[in-house]
């Protein structure tokens, strides 16, 4: 826009607030679903998109839907938004940017007095990060259609707990779970603005990420069960040391993200849980996850066909048996080139860096695109860290990102 | 003896009721120092030596002493006894065996009307297993001289609890800690029973093992710090993944453990904790511990030597950083030949099979060799697995240890 710039103080003001909801102010930002903080942080987030004249709705799954209006509501609608939830001690930044880049963003829309034929939409998906009931991007899963009332029923986080229980606890309308998703067309197009999560940004010094390709992950559990003996009185030679067998499998599959012939792979073990987890007992079983990101879904495939292989054959070899489960094998998402343009013309007429870039981290707008036309914005993040207490975004890159945003939105909602 | 035998059943009730008081009835046993169910067995075992006609003593750190005593109490006492806490999730025999096999000796020697010069001692050691504190063999340590009230202030629970005050508000004499040591010559010997823990008695069907060496464990903790990040915004070749990292230390301390050139080495990693412990989260920090026992102490320092070395180097070569703390570094235990003799001279009177072998697991009569005579009688585990819910010891193995034992400790009170 021309008139008017992004507000680097109103976004800063917001982010600060939004952080205040954390379960963990001593080391990082810890926001999980539908904690206090959490639900906190949601009605704060609601009260400001209301101050901004825009109405507020909700689903049965807690998406939250920051309607401003278009002066035909009868055309599909433009999407933005992201996430306020957070994984362990992480930053404030990841998912939060995006939401506030969408507030400011209609801010400066309204506040210059642009009329757009399309309504524009701020959107909060429910639980990107998978902390609370291991699956990640609940809210826009639903709306893909891949997440109903009957799994809502089976979820359940550590307490035992069901996702489908939390939410009617809390007075979502449960009963309205058939309208959750969101058939195609519906959407006129959707644009999430998030922070870069590689270091690339930053170390090819441009201040917008253009994304081509969303990176989707499969996830696995690993249960490996050995024997559980005494420490001293059972020889190296007569183990069956589930928690070696463990950390062979873990070089196995960092050596595997590693030699990858992928354009972009990735292989993380994140949780291990050792039992009985004592000094002086040999761990009798591991359980581990296993995260593979991939922006090739043939190349990942292959990838966890050798994965599979080498747990075999670390198993037999070293004498204990293991379970592996998959949760989910996502499909990498394309973005929209019409929408991509729209972002890449608004960086020129702004005058503002670029480059495209591949998305590793998975995001909302990954199951999005399965209904909806999508791309994503980036912003750099300081040495590419996210999910850490050390995630860090200059305001003035978020305010550049959310000027190439409000322009796309505008270009989008009048087409 | 001649006249009278061990009782099988006897044995098998106390150890049943030992049992009894468990905080995982559905996985194993579990007794952690002065938790309800340890109070209650030590309660238990308490009154079961009063009925034997033993006196009752308890000193500053909770070490009970059950006084059967001999024509000439003055002469120095002849121990015998073990420990009746556990690791999480254990059996039933490692350290109870002890104590019920010294409390069936006084049944016998009472039931039979020997008289013994020497009074005979049954001890329960305060916490053999490290469990609560991080550090084992609590209450002979403190006999040893090597746990004062000040270590005792130190030492803390997970809770953050210091052994001193838990004594305190349990009401030991926490004020004559002064009076815990035992001066050398004050005990003229002592035997313990145990489970074999190697399954080497069972292997080479001997049902008595004289033990010739207890190996002495060395402890460690190990802090790694990495980088915690984005599991899928981080490329493979910018991660400074903490677990990989660990991964790659414990291979290394296994290998270091398989190719010593040592009679006898265990290297074990058994508790790892991973910070924050979420699947789509490259972590940040781990925290592992090393156990290495070793019949030689020589030897044990060089492996420690090399261990070292190569945490620094897989911690350098991976952009991490780590801290090593040591927590113990033990003698190894000779045992003293007056009383294996005797044990030997009892199994050849009674025609019982045995073997001299070596404890990969460390006892209590480790550290009260530092102050008396010792020696050790195991009696065949299945498997050999200990510190497991499937520990074994048939109860007739349990009975003809008890046999050898009896007659050791008569020969040894009658000197």
């Amino acid at each position: 826009m021309k008139n008017i710039k992004a507000d680097a103080k109103h976004i800063q003001n917001w982010l600060e607030h939004i952080n205040s909801f954390n379960s963990t102010p001593d080391f990082g930002t810890t926001r999980v679903l539908f904690t206090k903080p959490e639900v906190a942080a949601r009605d704060y987030v609601k009260s400001e998109m209301r101050a901004l004249g825009m109405t507020v709705k909700e689903d049965a799954i807690g998406n939250i839907f920051g309607i401003y209006e278009g002066t035909d509501p009868t055309l599909p609608p433009v999407w933005t938004g992201s996430h306020i939830d957070t994984v362990l001690n992480a930053g404030m930044f990841d998912g939060m940017s995006g939401v506030v880049a969408g507030l400011e963003a209609v801010r400066m829309i309204r506040t210059a007095g642009v009329q757009t034929a399309r309504s524009i939409v701020v959107i909060v998906y429910t639980s990107e990060e998978p902390t609370r009931f291991k699956l990640g991007c609940l809210g826009s899963r639903a709306m893909a259609g891949k997440l109903g009332a009957e799994d809502a029923k089976k979820l359940h986080d550590d307490d035992g707990k069901t996702l489908y229980d939390v939410l009617d606890e809390l007075g979502f309308p449960v009963d309205a779970f058939d309208e959750v998703p969101v058939k195609r067309g519906a959407v006129h197009g959707a644009v999430e603005l998030h922070i870069d999560q590689t270091g690339v940004l930053e170390r090819d010094r441009k201040t917008i990420g253009i994304v081509k390709t969303i990176c989707a992950p499969s996830v696995f559990d690993v249960v490996v069960t050995g024997r559980q003996s005494h420490a001293g009185g059972t020889s190296m030679d007569e183990r069956r040391d589930a928690y070696m067998a463990a950390s062979e499998m873990a070089l196995m599959l960092e050596h595997l993200g590693r030699t990858s012939t992928s354009e972009y792979t990735t292989v993380t073990v994140g949780r291990v849980d050792v039992i009985p987890n004592a000094v002086n007992v040999i761990p009798g079983c591991v359980k581990f996850s296993i995260d593979i990101r991939d922006c090739d879904f043939d190349k990942k495939n292959e990838l966890i066909g050798r994965m599979k292989k080498a747990l075999s054959e670390i198993a037999e070899r070293r004498g204990v048996t293991y379970e592996l489960t998959e949760y989910n094998n996502d499909h990498p998402m394309k973005c929209e080139p019409a929408i991509t343009q729209k972002i890449e013309a608004a960086c020129k007429a702004q005058g503002i860096s670029y480059e495209y870039t591949i998305s590793g981290a998975f995001h909302d707008s990954m199951l999005v695109g399965e209904f909806a036309p999508v791309a994503m914005i980036f912003v750099p993040s300081k040495d590419g860290i996210s999910h850490s207490p050390e995630e860090w975004t200059g305001y003035d890159d978020l305010a550049a990102g959310t000027d190439v945003l409000a322009d796309t939105l505008i270009a989008m909602a009048n087409e």
